[in-house]
C-alpha cells in the first residue's frame, strides 16, 4: 500500500518517459500520491523531470512542486519561466504558493506576482501578505483560505456562503464566526451546523469557546498547543483580534520533526543542516560542523594551559595524569545528561526560566547522589586494582581519595552547568539547544582539572606533592 | 485565548471547591477546555480533585481525564470504584478507553469491563481487542471508532448509515470503503458525497488509491507516513487486508514529540524517563541517570589503564598530558556531531542501514578535512605558545607535529565510531540513540589514547622518549 522510489521503478518511469510512453506513463503514476511523484522528481534529471511535469495534472504537478526538496525545487524552478512558475502556484493554498515564492530570487517574485495577479487578485494579495511575516512564526505557518461566517447571519445563508467559500479551501475541518468587524468570536462544527434549522442565527449556535494564536506567535508555541489540545487546525488572529488565517496540523508536524532535528544537531555540538542529511553538499557539511568544533577546540585548549600550570605536581607524581580522561569524562557525561534532560524540558513548555532555582536545587541533590555513586566506584577502582597492580605507589589510599572526593566534586560541577546553561542561553535570547554536549563537557573540562589537582594538592601534600 | 493554571487561579478553584461553590466553578470551568482542566486536576490534592471531578459533565469529565498526567491519573483512578471507572470510559473513544485500562492493576480491568460490557458490548470488546496489540505499533494506536460503507451500497445507502455511525465517531475526517469482506477497498471524501447523486454507486465514486498501515507497523513508520503525505487520519488494516482501525493525527503528534524526547535524552547519554521531567521523583532521575553514568565510567577507567601503559613515556615527557584532554576531546565532539546526525537520519528515513557503506564513505572524507582543519590549529597552538613561553621545550616542533598528526587521525577515527555506531546498534536490532555523545567519546577516548601514545613514540623517539 505504501510506495518506495526503487531503482528499477525509476528506470521504469526514465524509459516511459525517453520513449514518450503515455500509457504506461499514466499507469504508472495514476496510483500515486503527489509525495510519492515528487520522491520520483528529486531522483530524475532535469530533463526527464521537466517531461514527467509536464504529463501531471495541475493539480497534481502543484502538489507534488510543493513536496519536493528545497534544493532540487529551487533547480527545477530556475528553469521555467515566471509565467510557468505562475500557474503551477495558482494551483497551491497561500501558505505553500508563499513558500514557494519566497525561495525565489527577488525579481523573479515581482515577476510571478504580476503573472499570479492577472488571473487571481485575491490570491496574489493573499501571497504578498503571508511574505511578510517573520519565518517561524504563526504567521508564516498559516494558509488565508479558510470558512468564515458572520455572526449576525442564519445558518441558511452560513451553509451557502460556505458552499461559495468551500470551493478555495481543501479541507474544511472548522467554520469560523466573526463579527462585522471581523473579529474572531467562536466557532461552529459541521455536525451542529446539519443537524441546526435552517433560520436559526448562527449567534445563537455557535461555540464561543475559541483558542487562537497571533500572528506573530513563535511556531515553537503553536507547535505546543496544537499537541496540547490535540487540534487538528488553529485559527490566527492579528493584535486587533480580527480573523487572519489558519493552521492545520499537517505545517506543524512539519515544523515539529524539523526542530527535532535542528535541537539533535545542535545537542551534537554543530549547526543545524538546512537540508537532509543525505542531499547536504560536502562542503557544506564541513561549514556547518568545523565552527563549532573549531570553538570547542578554541575552549578544550585551555585544559592544556591549565595542565601546564600543574606541570610540576604532573611530573613529581605521573599517577595523577593516568586518571585525568577519566575524571572530566565524568562530569561532562553528567552534564551532557543534565543539559538533554533541561533543553528538552525547556522545548516542551515544562518548564520555564523562572524555574531556575528549582531545577537548580533539585539538580545538586541528584549531582551531589550520582556523584557520591562514582566516586565510591572511583575510590574502588584504585583500591581494587592496587591489590593486584603496583601501578598507583604505596600511597594508593590517599591517590584513591583525591579521585574519589574529585568525582563527587566535578559531577556536582558537571550537573549544575549543565543544568543550567540552557536556562542561561535562553535567558540571553539563545537557544537552549546549543548548550550542547560537547559545549557542556568542554566548560567542565577546564573547570574540573583545576578542581582535580586543587584537591590533589591538598590531600597529596607531602605524601606525593 | 490561551490558559495557564496561575496558582491564583487554582486558589480560586480550591476555594469555590470547598464552599461548595457551584456558581462560581461553573463560570469559572465553562470556558476551559479539558486538556486545561487536567491541568487543574494535576495540581489539586485528591480530595479537591474528586470534588471538581464530579462537579463536572461526563464527557468533559472522561476527557480531562485521559488528558491528566499519567500518575497522577492512576492516583486518582485507584480512588475510584470499577464501575465509576467504567461510567468514565464508556464516554472515551476506543483506543483512549485502552490506554485508560491497560494502566489498571489486572483484577480491575476484568471488574471494569464487565461493568463497561454490561452496557455497551461493543466498546468493550473494542477494548479488549485493542489491549492485545503491542505498544509502539499501530495497533496500539488506532481507534475502532470510524465510518465505513459497503462498495456495493448506494450513496443514500452510504448517507444513511453513515449518520448512524457518525454518533459514536467524534470527528469523520474521511468515509472507507469496504468489500463483502470487509476488506478495505478505497475512500470517500465528503465534498464527493454532497455532491453526488443519491442513486449512484458508492463503487463509481470512491477513490481506489488508498495508503494504509498494518497493525504491526512500527508507530515510528507510521509517523513517517503521516508526515510524508499530511494525513489527518490513516486507516490501519489487518494481515487479511481487513479494515480495523484509524489512527488519527493527534495520536501521531504526541508519538513524535516522546520520541523526540526520549531520543534527546539516550542522546544525552541516559535512559529515557517515562513522566516528564518535573514530575520524576528523584529516585527515579537517579535510576535512569546512574546507570549509564556506571557503564561510561567503567568504559572511561579503561582510559586509566592505557595511559599507564604510558607511564613511563610520560614520566620522560610530562608536556604529553598536556594535551591528553584536547586530544581525546576532539574526537569525542567529532564522533558525537556524527552520531547526532546518523541517528537524526535514520529516526526520519532519510537514510537506511544498506547504505552504510555510502554514510562511511562520505563520513571518512568529511573526517578528513575535520581533522585536517584541527590538525593545523593544534600545530599552531603549540608554536605560537612556544615562540612566548618555554612550556613545550627546545623540542616543541616536534611536540606540535605529534599533536597535529594526532588529531588528524583522532578526528578522523572518532568520525567514522560516530557514524557507523548508530547503524550498528540498528542492524543488532537496538536503538540507534543509545550511541550517545557520551556512549561515542567514551569509545573514542580509549582508542585516541592508544593513537596519540603511538604517534608520539614514533615521532618524539630519541627526542623526549
Amino acid at each position: 500500500m505504501q510506495f518506495e522510489v526503487t531503482e528499477e521503478y525509476l528506470e521504469k518511469i526514465s524509459s516511459a518517459i525517453k520513449l514518450n510512453d503515455i500509457k504506461s506513463l499514466e499507469k504508472q503514476l495514476k496510483k500515486l500520491h503527489p509525495a510519492d511523484i515528487a520522491g520520483i522528481l528529486n531522483e530524475l534529471d532535469l530533463v526527464n523531470g521537466k517531461k514527467l511535469f509536464n504529463f501531471l495534472e495541475d493539480k497534481i504537478a502543484a502538489d507534488s512542486l510543493i513536496e519536493m526538496e528545497e534544493e532540487k525545487r529551487e533547480h527545477f524552478l530556475a528553469s521555467l519561466t515566471s509565467e510557468q512558475i505562475a500557474d503551477q502556484i495558482d494551483h497551491l493554498p497561500s501558505d505553500e504558493a508563499a513558500d514557494v515564492i519566497g525561495e525565489l530570487p527577488d525579481h523573479v517574485q515581482d515577476e510571478v506576482l504580476r503573472h499570479i495577479e492577472k488571473d487571481d487578485a485575491e490570491q496574489a494579495s493573499d501571497i504578498v501578505d503571508l511574505l511578510k511575516y517573520e519565518e517561524g512564526t504563526a504567521g508564516a505557518l498559516m494558509e488565508k483560505e479558510l470558512v468564515r461566517v458572520n455572526v449576525n447571519h442564519t445558518v441558511w445563508e452560513c451553509v451557502r456562503e460556505m458552499r461559495r467559500q468551500a470551493e478555495k479551501v481543501e479541507n474544511i475541518y472548522a467554520i469560523y464566526v466573526v463579527d462585522d468587524n471581523d473579529k474572531l468570536v467562536g466557532h461552529l462544527s459541521l455536525k451542529k451546523l446539519l443537524t441546526t434549522s435552517l433560520r436559526t442565527k448562527i449567534l445563537e449556535v455557535l461555540n464561543p469557546n475559541i483558542i487562537s494564536v497571533k500572528t506573530d506567535t513563535l511556531s515553537e508555541e503553536v507547535a505546543n498547543i496544537i499537541k496540547k489540545y490535540d487540534f487538528v487546525v488553529l485559527p490566527v488572529i492579528d493584535n486587533l483580534g480580527r480573523l487572519v488565517g489558519r493552521i492545520t496540523v499537517d505545517d506543524v508536524v512539519d515544523v515539529m520533526s524539523e526542530e527535532a532535528t535542528e535541537d539533535a544537531q545542535k545537542m551534537g555540538g554543530m549547526e543545524a543542516l538546512e537540508e537532509s542529511y543525505m542531499s547536504t553538499s560536502y562542503f557544506q557539511m564541513i561549514k556547518k560542523r568545523s565552527g563549532w568544533l573549531v570553538i570547542l577546540f578554541i575552549g578544550e585548549s585551555f585544559t592544556a594551559t591549565a595542565m601546564s600550570f600543574f606541570e610540576n605536581s604532573i611530573s613529581k607524581a605521573v599517577v595523577l595524569a593516568l586518571f585525568v580522561p577519566l575524571i572530566i569524562s565524568s562530569g561532562g557525561n553528567t552534564g551532557s545528561q543534565a543539559s538533554s534532560l533541561v533543553i528538552r524540558a525547556l522545548a516542551l513548555g515544562e518548564v520555564s526560566i523562572k524555574e531556575w532555582w528549582r531545577i537548580a536545587s533539585r539538580e545538586i541533590w541528584v549531582g551531589l547522589s550520582l556523584g557520591i555513586i562514582l566516586g565510591c566506584i572511583g575510590f574502588l577502582r584504585v583500591a581494587v586494582w592496587s591489590a593486584f597492580v603496583d601501578v598507583y605507589g604505596p600511597h594508593w589510599v590517599s591517590v584513591g581519595i583525591t579521585v574519589g572526593i574529585t568525582l563527587v566534586s566535578v559531577v556536582l560541577w558537571g550537573n549544575l552547568m549543565g543544568s543550567l546553561f540552557p536556562l542561561i542561553l535562553k535567558r540571553m535570547g539563545w537557544d537552549p539547544a546549543v548548550a550542547s554536549a560537547p559545549f557542556v563537557a568542554t566548560m567542565v573540562d577546564v573547570t574540573g582539572l583545576i578542581i582535580y589537582f586543587s584537591v590533589a594538592a591538598i590531600m597529596l601534600r607531602g605524601i606525593l606533592l
